[in-house]
């Protein structure tokens, strides 16, 4: 527990005193939303997540026994990005991210997940997926425009970036082609739907994960729309029948000793959260992450 | 997926811009809420639920793969209603819904089944019913009115408008004297308990379901406070302990086969709606009856 | 039912009308916040709570089929509380507690529970618990504090109010220190974590407590930030992944024949509850309580 | 200044204890709203107004230098009204109304004024009126409905219970049929628009008002909706332009002396104030009301 | 009034039934917000404003008397613009609203002016311009980018699209480097600050914008900016010490007889609005154009 | 303008990367707000004042000319106070700011000012003071509480830590005592009403606080509730009637060379809070007062 209250922490990630990029892992705010099709804010998602993560610093992790101060961290404020100009905002966040050496993003929407699989694949060649979301954003184009957000994995798999059949879609729900749906199996992606969630457990779905993975790197995508609105209201493209946040949890904390490279957490639009639950959930979901990456380490 | 992005589709409901009222399917919105006996204002439910509805033109149907596209359906715009005057809305409801061959109404409050039930039972007969709701909705009467919307099913039960051995009740809940509730089951209804689907699981529940329906023409009637406050705070009459929207999708996806007649999607409350989810809640479990009826003609 | 229309029931606790604080049960208001961690506001429940009550008297319960009419109940209002003092007010709502038969208090926050335990143990000694909440609050002191919300418990025990081996906490989840963890594990007290309910479901949880607690007199404190901000967004700290509000009827109505002493409900705050669900949440937990006491007397 | 912090004063008007029908002033809730044309929900006014009411009593008047305290003054609770039913409330009201000294009525819509004068009327004869609002409330019909709250001073004049010739109406600025302004003037009815009150000051309209009431009995009626959307959101027929609460205020101070016989506050809604701010003004105009009441004695 | 009560009013334009492009005059919803600098969200102002407009239907415009069933108007609905692509949006819009005889746009941000300026010079050269916003919009550039909402008039004036000494900028108050202010200043444009119009009065600023603007063309562009906070909270880039709504209503009903060739609204951002107060008053901006041009033509 | 979009700005004050405590001008956050009387909350301000003040470096302050950079100026985070202790709290955040230079405080609410100025009046004895308000906050105690937030200025008098002949408070108009008011007056403090402000114009009010002050030191306390609640409706004990912010600017702006000595912006509270007008206008007062200083110095 830090010396001060909860609601006076600093409002950086976890509160984090340290901001050095060259930290073994770095947490990055990404303010870009200019490729959203629906509700529009994801930009703001930065600060409401830092503000919110403040709950998560009163303690340890009540599974893994991880606290924040154990872990080699740093928030390094937000990356630069081109005002109005996706393509120059996606070159920019790939920059920014080539020589982080271990970054967990905050977005923003999910069209910044491109450049930073395009940074790690320099480095990494393509790696596994991990992706929880409501979409499978695999539209070849949304509305017209290539580099919107439902598009991020159709590029990552056209250009490379992943190892198609070691990804895992997991809470998939919303409308779809049903060309998009089967183009993106035939890659050889693994797609687990809500209701598989919901029906099968999270042992059995994290036990999939685990198979579809392996032993190689592997990068961790989570859109808060993965979540049930009732969850995560603030957001741009809310999908009923989602995750409780429960449930992304009992998943997620059996994904210990994976090789993690990378991770984002997108979509929080705090424009229509409620109670700041929508910042909360996110927060917590990176803070799951890091834990993991901590007992891997031990 | 429609030519323009989500947020500029036009805000009938799917888009639709077909509104010829002898369309093989109609929506309509019946913006009727003089008989709530808690929170005001279901009366503008209807636009709400339209707005809420163009997420569901992004694509197909993810596990019945039918597109809005495909269904013969026209939006038909709002029913007439008599300002202040119960008697007068029913009356003029029903007559507005009369010619309609297959009608999707977008309440307003519950009381507008039973002119809709009382259109219907004079081409049809009395059908089947199955009733979502936190309430049973079988009172005499409500504080002193007897067209309230807590005694819309008494009404059809006693006027001959329904088979109550052909009626089921999901997700009930709510305070109800047990009279009320005794006098419901001896006349042959079923009912379920929102306890009762959290502890049998939606296939049991659809099994039941099919079960007490049968072969015969069945109406579907469908109370957005079915589901948990969590899930569906905008509505007038909430009650704690509901089911979550998944839950409400799981059953009704297992209902294919059945001969629908008629819908309402019934008591979205838009001002004490967050985030537009509950409206969106309500558009999807619309657009999850019509799909039902696309595969049953497939 | 009552004969006037929800909307319209005297914003009393179940709109009673009877405020005799000789009454076999009363139920009184505690608006004290001085000592909550992160969002203020907890001292605003009282009204919040009785006013969503008034859904509650719509009819009888419809499980224990208890009408609020046939309960010895009492709203005597709210205590007096010193302005910005914790011990002042920790002092005065002992003194105002003490002549109570049965106190069913609103509150306020969880620091509250601390002097009400001690009114009880001068009664009856030492007492058991039952302890729904997100958090052990067994913390010996919350940033500097020794009487803050996040230490009533460690008080209790310390102080000899609550006898640890009978005491039993249900939804934990929070950080924590694993060194506070640990001491209360070891004081005897059983902790039953978020995941352990979704896992085990209520009807294990209730014969768990039920074993824990015995027979003799046990007081019940429900903090309302157990349930999931889903559930319960209008709280001061609240946790992700928690419990669904009918898990909590679910394993309370199994509750019934207990040798129940007293109740709180604490932590709802207003100013971040969305149409009312947080207070309707914790409005029903009570009512689901008062419902124990009267089958536990026929 | 109570003994009691602001937030935990008892939540009847002003935190009165007295409940007495035989008070020289009784303040009464009419949670009556449905012959409301757009938004619905005036029905949760009387709590909302009567919650936000316990800010005035941390002091006196600091103009008048009246308390509360010196006010012969009662909380009667509400009136009961016919739920759903526009005839059968309007006779309810006026039967409840009819016994009662001095009527201060928190509202529900403008349609419970009707009443109201009725009953008034009987005992003095036809009244003068000094009416607040943003809407002329003189069409013969609302949309079909004879006793919506738009008729609602066509019906008093009409039906003689108000002296035209010594009505006033300030800050009216609605869409109006040009045969309805012409009409309510030809009665002889003084309309100052809001945009005459923005240009000739707060003293010269309060001297037009004096001018027209004169030294007969005279009725308040104040529309919520007479204040702009800013000041008072939280209403179902907002319009842009409106007053500002000082303004509103600044006038009524200066009407000390006149023959006050009754008040009602109408209109404000609850599901769409935010912070209170409507509750609240409608509060403090209750209370600019009452105070001139009392000097009206001394 | 219309025979529908206004919360059941079809959710066009004023309830505009007529669609047609023909129409001498027109209004578009353009829902672009690419170019924003802070809040996002304008892309949604569009239905938030005619769903709001439905309250001007229900009679004349109360100073000209003027009905919205008297004015050759047509809601043609919205534009198509290139999902999150500056300059294809700007290139989509010149070309829809080439063809439009007098164009009333429905924003969107203000970058939308820009390509409808172009439209308009090209038929009309360049015009005169009534500007009420909170900021100059004459930055070179807005963080990089040429095209962003702040940039509008500096594109105007410098592509000759604008006569800067027949135009007039009224409510400036935002934040502004001292050069681009004297820039804009230097070309010719007056600038009104919100306390000039707080101190000066609304004839006296109508008289100066009647004597600025002279007799030819004249466009006008509303930022719905210019407006305080409190009038208009549901905006991206708000700052205090703004125009009260009934303000710039005096100022406009001053400006008839003007030659006005085209207009918009710009920058509802209904993610941020509360009770529709920021749309309904947009609406009104709106209305009260239209009126101009109806008494324009008498 | 910086180089950074609005939305991405640090969320420091102004965005300000320095935070040497040894800068000649320091802001500070001070978390605390125990004593208040009404709704909780303030606590949360400056986070919330800080993230709205991200709008105040799009440019120089329109009036002044002055830019945040040439400010010598640093952000310093958040006083240390002690959790739920009034005493404790008041001698730690008197004990942090003795060492400051010059500052400005982001509370909190209002009873931070006495250590403040306590402070203060050892290093420069007693300190003359305006005092924007809705509340004379000089009651010798507050519901039993003597350091409640509404006993500050009863204190700093009876302490000699100010000079009441040279003490002015503008906004005055809650309910307050008569006994209170007269002993304000008695001790010479010179009190304006908020009616005042808004019939006496702000030009006239400048010149009497001009008048009141004088030539030596002279503190600054803003509290937010002196703008109405249509202006500022996240506070906790809003009062209608109050100024609008372009007043309280317009005033400020004519109090360029007095002599400032420190100033603090206390009781917003985000809870209540919509749009962050409220912050929002927060910081625009607080960036106002650091113009004044940068003028003097010039």
């Amino acid at each position: 527990m830090t010396t001060v209250p909860t609601f006076a922490v600093r409002p950086t990630f976890l509160g984090l005193a340290d901001d050095d990029p060259d930290s073994p892992i770095c947490v990055a705010g990404i303010p870009f939303d200019v490729g959203t099709t629906n509700r529009a804010g994801a930009r703001s998602g930065p600060p409401a997540i830092r503000q919110a993560s403040r709950m998560l610093v009163d303690g340890d992790h009540p599974v893994h026994w991880v606290s924040a101060a154990r872990l080699p961290l740093a928030d390094i404020g937000d990356f630069a990005i081109a005002l109005g100009d996706i393509a120059g905002s996606l070159a920019a966040i790939e920059k920014q991210a080539a020589p982080i050496k271990h970054l967990v993003a905050l977005g923003g929407e999910h069209g910044i997940t491109l450049p930073l699989l395009r940074a790690l694949a320099k480095r990494t060649g393509p790696t596994a997926l991990i992706h929880f979301d409501a979409h499978v954003d695999t539209w070849p184009e949304n509305f017209g425009q290539s580099y919107a957000h439902g598009s991020v994995f159709y590029r990552a798999i056209t250009q490379g970036l992943v190892e198609p059949r070691r990804m895992i879609q997991i809470g998939i729900r919303s409308p779809v082609e049903r060309a998009v749906y089967d183009w993106t199996r035939e890659q050889g992606v693994t797609i687990i739907t809500a209701q598989d969630v919901h029906e099968q457990g999270s042992a059995g779905i994290a036990g999939k994960i685990r198979q579809v993975i392996g032993e190689g790197p592997v990068y961790f995508s989570f859109d808060i729309d993965v979540l049930d609105p009732a969850f995560a209201p603030g957001t741009g493209t809310p999908e009923v029948g989602g995750l409780a946040s429960w449930q992304a949890q009992a998943i997620m904390r059996r994904l210990g000793g994976l090789h993690f490279v990378g991770m984002d957490l997108v979509e929080v639009c705090p424009a229509y959260d409620v109670a700041e639950i929508t910042a909360l959930a996110g927060a917590t979901m990176v803070w799951e992450y890091l834990c993991l990456l901590d007992i891997a380490k031990s």
